[in-house]
This record gives structure tokens, C-alpha cells and sequence, in this order.
């Protein structure tokens, strides 16, 4: 089956980056192309009744999958990017990570009022980036209809950040 | 022509990231769904007589591209990070900046002897990156068959970098 085949070709790292975390590594993934082509089916397929304006992709795995994403759709692709990244006028959001903060940035051209968005990432872990991006989307106007991701820890209940009522959709959980 | 319409949709911002650099801003191009396809198809287009195993991209930008480049050609795709972003085994390089060095990384089984390699990135500047990038591949037995960047900084004679006899295309050259 394609998620099982798609399943297969990610790795878990343990103690990466640091220790007891059990990180899920795609590079696998990329280097074979069916795996390739089957994720960009699924990652489509999962919201293929919609009409779609952007995909906002998160830096910098993100950038992976969401520009043919995108192209699926005939959208266009904006990139959510860490602060300082972007070179033209942006709004910032800070969101909290496992120790710290950090910011993350997105041009204030790139979305228009009233676009249909698809937020995107490799992974769903605790949600924050995936929330500041939501903030930064709902700030220009747009409106978030997707989720996407391909992996979903689901024991850290990053569905809890996002969104109430829009469909949140990973290929593969753990 | 699609060069032309490609070229319109990149945008020139003045001192960025710091003053007297002119810095060429992809974030239009990819905002738009027809210069996507038109910027992919040249990419692809580019290499599309020659039998390709993998497409080396580079972090971050060469990441938009890179896996669509790479599926055009049923070809692996192979992310080369900064230091410390990989979480398996990798092998590295040292690189100049501008200003002071950085570590470029790919993982050791990320090419396989024999392979057939390009090498891409959105830009084309002093062609460090490129460089050390080919020095990877070359260490894990693979072998360079193009460079491939959507915009080439000619002046800068990031070229001087490369492989000699080995094809360089961009799309757009300043």
C-alpha cells in the first residue's frame, strides 16, 4: 500500500538532536523516486475538493513538498521563513519552542485577502510553527482550509494549536 | 518568452542582507503558478538529454526546486545542509563566505558510486557552496554531470568555481 511504501523509506534517528528525542528523518524519502511521487500524490489527493489559492511552506523542510504541492493546485507557493530571511517588507509572529523563542516571518505581499490557504511541513510536532504561520495567514486576510503535513506525532498534540474545524491531514502517524 | 516572463517575476531589493548587495528576491517568482511551471520545465529542459541518478540540492533555497527537478528526471533528491542539520552520517566540507567559513554536510549515503549528479541551487554567486558541494559528491564517488541554478551573478565569476567541461546552465544571468 503507498503509505506503507512511503512509511518505509523514513528513518528514525534516535537521540537526534539531543537526547530521547527519536527524530524521523525523510532524506530516505527524497533519494527514491516512487517514494517521491507517492508522497506528492497523497499530500494532493488529501485535499483534492478544494480550491486553493497558496501553500505556505515552513522553513526549511517544508520548502521540500510544498512548491509541487502547490503546482498540483495551480497555486502559488509562499515561504514562512526564520526571522531576517526575507528580503522584502514582512510581519513577524514569535512562537515558543521547546526552549526559547524564535520568529518566524512571511512577506506581507504574499498572501492577498480572502485566499484559500494550505499550511505545509514535513513534520507536525508541538504545532507552534504551524500556529504563527495560522496568525501570519489570518493577519493578511487569508483564510486557513488545510493542514498538511507528512508525518504527525501525535502524542504531542500539536492538533491541539491549530485551528478548530479545519481538516489537518498527515500521511503517516506515530 | 518564458525567459522574459520568468525574469519579470524576480524582484531586485537593494542592501540586502547588507548595503551595496543587490539582492535577487525569488518570492514573486514563486507566488505565481505559471512562472513556476515555465522556471521547472527550463530547469529540466536544461539536462534533458542526460541520464541523471540524483539532484543535489542546496539549503535552503535549492530546496524549492530541487525535488520537482529531480522527479522531472525520476531521480533521487539529496539535501546538502549546513553543519549539523543531518541527523545520519555525513561527510563535510569547509566553505568561505564573504565573511569567515561555514560547513556544508551531506550524508554519506545520500550518493552511491556511479551516480549521475546534478548539482543545483536558486543562485549563482561566488559559487562556493556549489564548489564544496562538488567536492562531496566526488568524495562519495559520484560524478558532477551539470550545475543548475535559476539565476547566475555572472560578474562574480562563480563559474571559476565549478568543474571545468562540466555544463553550467541558468536561466537568468545578470
Amino acid at each position: 500500500m503507498d503509505t506503507e511504501y512511503i512509511r518505509s523509506h523514513i528513518r528514525t534517528i534516535p537521540d537526534f538532536p539531543e537526547t530521547g528525542i527519536q527524530f524521523k528523518d525523510i532524506t530516505p524519502l527524497l533519494l527514491d523516486a516512487k517514494a517521491n511521487e507517492l508522497t506528492l500524490s497523497a499530500l494532493h489527493t488529501a485535499f483534492h475538493t478544494l480550491s486553493v489559492d497558496k501553500v505556505v511552506g515552513l522553513e526549511s523542510r517544508g520548502f521540500l513538498f510544498g512548491p509541487s504541492l502547490a503546482a498540483s493546485f495551480q497555486a502559488g507557493f509562499v515561504p514562512a521563513r526564520k526571522k531576517g530571511k526575507l528580503p522584502h517588507k514582512t510581519i513577524q509572529k514569535e512562537y515558543g519552542l521547546e526552549y526559547g523563542k524564535d520568529i518566524l516571518e512571511m512577506h506581507t505581499d504574499a498572501i492577498n485577502p480572502g485566499d484559500n490557504v494550505i499550511i505545509h511541513d514535513d513534520l507536525l510536532a508541538t504545532g507552534g510553527t504551524a500556529k504563527a504561520a495560522t496568525e501570519l495567514v489570518l493577519e493578511l486576510g487569508g483564510q486557513v482550509v488545510g493542514y498538511s503535513f507528512i508525518i504527525e506525532l501525535s502524542f504531542l498534540l500539536g492538533k491541539n494549536q491549530l485551528l478548530k474545524d479545519i481538516p489537518i491531514r498527515s500521511i503517516i502517524q506515530y
